[in-house]
């Protein structure tokens, strides 16, 4: 068997260590133009090149939750494109949103505005049902977190493409639900994939929808998001601020207002990571399962392009 | 029935005007020397004389969960003194002390250092089994903090004074086995009652004996820490840090160093407030129980002091 391993931004030599001490029959070499046909490629954002000289593939892994780079390219109708199914990143997902959403709520992040001046300051409790928590997208990493918030007595929205059912979300359904979810919504999470049906999803409209004092919280993809129009909802008022993890372009760039901006939180991408020996064992657990015939979770659906 | 409130520190008014609501029959006042002997007594930090001159008190409610101002009074053997169970307090430590151990652990702080500089960084993960959690005190507060820290799959220990059995929790109890639960924590939470026993115990020998790296997270009583032994294991390297919601002097004074010590965090005591609506549900509910001669839960051990 041969696998070729190709993963923009990321260094090599630590995941074909790993992969071949858990596959050692196996040849696994990092992809280059002119490789031998392989049996299976680990990819992050690869080359269509890539594409282009391996036919012979007979399924593709993605180091990643979200397959949007891969949707960019040309894929051949029949190989296999598999996404992680979590690997560690939905308790790392849980653990940022609800840091984020608890610092809003408390106003941990103006107590230490009132740190830096030495001033010991009062702010009268704020209601917990006032601030209605929403997550879009309820896949794997969707579900963890809006458990993991509801588990803080918020109460707790869900809206995904297809009905869902989760103990103490109040789920929400399609494009005919849309916007009750929205304006049931205070804090907004947006959890879902970038296809081209979501890019610039949070724009005026959308984001206009939200309950007064509205938060924005971006995990997902920065396509998502219509800058201009998050600041000017935010320099309204009508949104008191955003914290934003992922961007049109990354790293973010040093003239983006964002970086400046008082009621946005920028952090570099940083959400939930892939865990490298997580996701190697989850990849070499699928490649033995298709060895032997059998089916696998996580196949990307070509169509819905996720 | 007659019930008097003497609360250092809270509006009278809102609490008064709710008791009536829900007490109708009764004569609910607030406290004044020379006031008419009560049957009870709503209270936080009451002067001495209100207990010099109401010996006919039935019970006496605390609105808060730790009763160490009530102790330094002089209180009749036979008076129960009653403590709030929870009235919304475990679900607000939970939030503070979860936001607390993410951020340290996920180097959110730092992100935001980043951030003021326009930086887009990269910190490697840490791996969260090398951030094991202890909490002390596992009473109703503890619990909660023990159990929402484990859901975030961090390894939990926690220390009470007699043993406890918590699911997901490695527990530890009674003075002998301190030291071990110091050794195998390396984010330490304090929340145990103060008491004669407790004053101080955060000092250079016990906050010592946390892992190296260790972390202070205080949302008990200011008074259960040693601040100079603190400041020096931080300065020293032991630690990387704390988080301090309580002082040993409220409002903490300008010129202490805590105020302006790059690696600890101060809040203005906001960590649980006491919810008027739910404590004043309790307390009623509690009343009417006493006055059918029923036994109620949260009555003070006076001999433990909590």
């Amino acid at each position: 068997m041969r696998i070729v391993f190709s993963c923009t931004g990321t260094k090599a030599e630590p995941w074909l260590r790993s992969l071949r001490m858990a596959l050692p029959d196996a040849q696994i070499e990092e992809w280059a133009p002119g490789a031998p046909q392989a049996d299976y490629a680990v990819v992050w954002a690869p080359p269509q090149t890539l594409l282009d000289e391996q036919p012979k593939l007979k399924a593709m892994f993605n180091i990643g939750a979200g397959v949007d780079a891969l949707m960019r390219l040309r894929l051949p109708a029949d190989l296999p494109i598999v996404r992680l199914d979590d690997a560690g990143m939905s308790v790392q997902m849980a653990e940022y949103v609800c840091h984020a959403v608890i610092r809003h709520y408390r106003e941990l992040d103006v107590c230490e505005v009132d740190e830096a001046r030495q001033r010991w300051s009062y702010h009268p409790p704020r209601l917990r049902s006032d601030f209605s928590v929403g997550i879009m997208g309820l896949g794997v990493l969707g579900e963890r977190v809006a458990k993991a918030v509801a588990a803080f007595e918020f109460p707790v929205n869900g809206w995904s493409r297809s009905p869902k059912s989760i103990d103490g979300v109040r789920c929400f359904h399609g494009q005919d639900q849309f916007h009750d979810f929205l304006a049931a919504t205070r804090i907004l999470v947006c959890l879902v994939p970038l296809t081209p049906d979501t890019v610039g999803v949070l724009n005026r409209d959308s984001l206009g929808r939200l309950k007064p004092g509205g938060y924005v919280i971006n995990v997902a993809r920065g396509a998502h998001v219509v800058d201009e129009d998050l600041i000017a909802l935010v320099d309204s008022g009508h949104l008191a601020g955003a914290t934003l993890d992922v961007f049109h372009t990354e790293p973010l760039p040093p003239e983006h207002p964002y970086w400046q901006h008082p009621k946005i939180t920028v952090t570099p991408h940083t959400s939930a990571r892939t865990e490298r020996e997580l996701s190697i064992g989850q990849i070499v657990q699928k490649i033995q399962a298709l060895e032997r015939g059998e089916k696998i979770a996580g196949v990307v659906d070509l169509g819905k392009g996720y």
